[in-house]
């Protein structure tokens, strides 16, 4: 169910996402949760999954749960620590709202790997527009 | 000239850069530059750089400028501030280390659109193992 | 109860925290709470609690839950979010366990009001080294 | 000279900052200088300059540049990376602006030694409101 349209906008138009093999899988009031396969693609020089890489499936998660309110939200700043290297398998990012006023929102996102311990934590804030992320349809 | 073979190591193992469009200029002794010619594949849903594709850029930086001196550095954290959306146009990032001990080191790192503007600001510390990035040659 | 010793070194030996009005409440493995009752001397010229008191606060939460295994553990690096402001009554912080290697750990900590919202939120990493905190008793 | 007012308004409204012995040096567009010398009381129970302290001092110097513009500006967010202990001395924190919009504005704070060589780093974020800081003269 998506009746407002944003689960799909997000899959069809974030291109940098979706080039990148991550999915948004939950979207609600201030929650989301996207996964990503690990592949070779998705490694550094030290064959374990990129920071880079873990830091898209973390601000994936994150962009979608502060723009699931239906206003544009725009990030500000995003900090990631990463606490165990990982190399393949199905990882899972959790993005939560920690607080939202009429201009900023502030989000953590967890990032577990396939047996679901934490591979980073993410925290990040974003700029809260006054417009919809949809035109209205006409009622 | 990479009498060293770093700068090789880089462009070709770094398998997650590559596969974005991501490559690195130049790396010397705790510096790097890399850069990124922004396509529609590295936008979000509204139409700009997507905050994966700027951290992404950065942190190659990083990590080249961190695996200069010869010997293996991971990634403990990074901070990404956005300071300017940026649509197209190619981007640069530069990496220089603030200080730098056996285990720990620190780097900032600032992504400049085509004229030359900040984008981002960014900063990040690594752990630093002991062994060597790459085998050592015979001698 | 305190059986390592390890709160009493905290209360007796953090001056900065003491000097602030800030005390540690509990201390157990990966954990710690910390309070601070906040006065005019905790605001900045807005009349609001001071930026770098509310860190203050959540810094102690962390330290303490860090060196809670009884090495000695150094901070890396924090990052703190303003959610609230607030200008009075009694703050709690509680730093919670991420992750742990031998040689990293990570934490998060929230900083919530007298009614428990959130006002900050805050990320931290320490690098642990090998000696114990405290000298060892004889035994 | 201070024909704004704005340095006098910090040094006597900024209680917080007073009251651990940091003293705002210098305001310019943009830009604050603010020292610390290091006491006993600004020590932690390792014997080393607390984290908030180094954060309070690097915190006012980022309130300063970000208010320097006259109009009220409030701390989103913060991260400070620690770079080398330090125990003693007069330390020393510049922030410097990297961007600024209407709304939004970013800033840089390098702490100093007495020897000149970084404690610290620490980037921030702060939210600009639209009413002036200090109330306006009639003229």
């Amino acid at each position: 169910m998506d009746p407002s349209g944003l689960l799909d906008f997000f899959r069809k138009k974030d291109l940098f996402a979706a080039s990148l093999g991550i999915e948004l899988e939950t979207m609600a009031d201030g929650y989301a949760k996207a996964s990503l396969e690990l592949t070779p693609e998705h490694t550094n020089g030290l064959g374990i999954a990129h920071g880079g890489a873990l830091f898209s499936l973390a601000d994936l998660a994150f962009a979608a749960a502060s723009n699931s309110h239906g206003t544009a939200a725009v990030a500000i700043n995003a900090t990631i620590s990463y606490v165990k290297a990982v190399s393949q398998g199905m990882l899972v990012a959790e993005a939560r709202e920690v607080s939202r006023s009429s201009r900023l929102a502030t989000y953590t996102v967890e990032v577990l790997d396939e047996g679901g311990s934490p591979c980073a934590i993410f925290q990040g804030t974003v700029y809260r527009k006054k417009e919809p992320l949809l035109p209205q349809a006409d009622s």
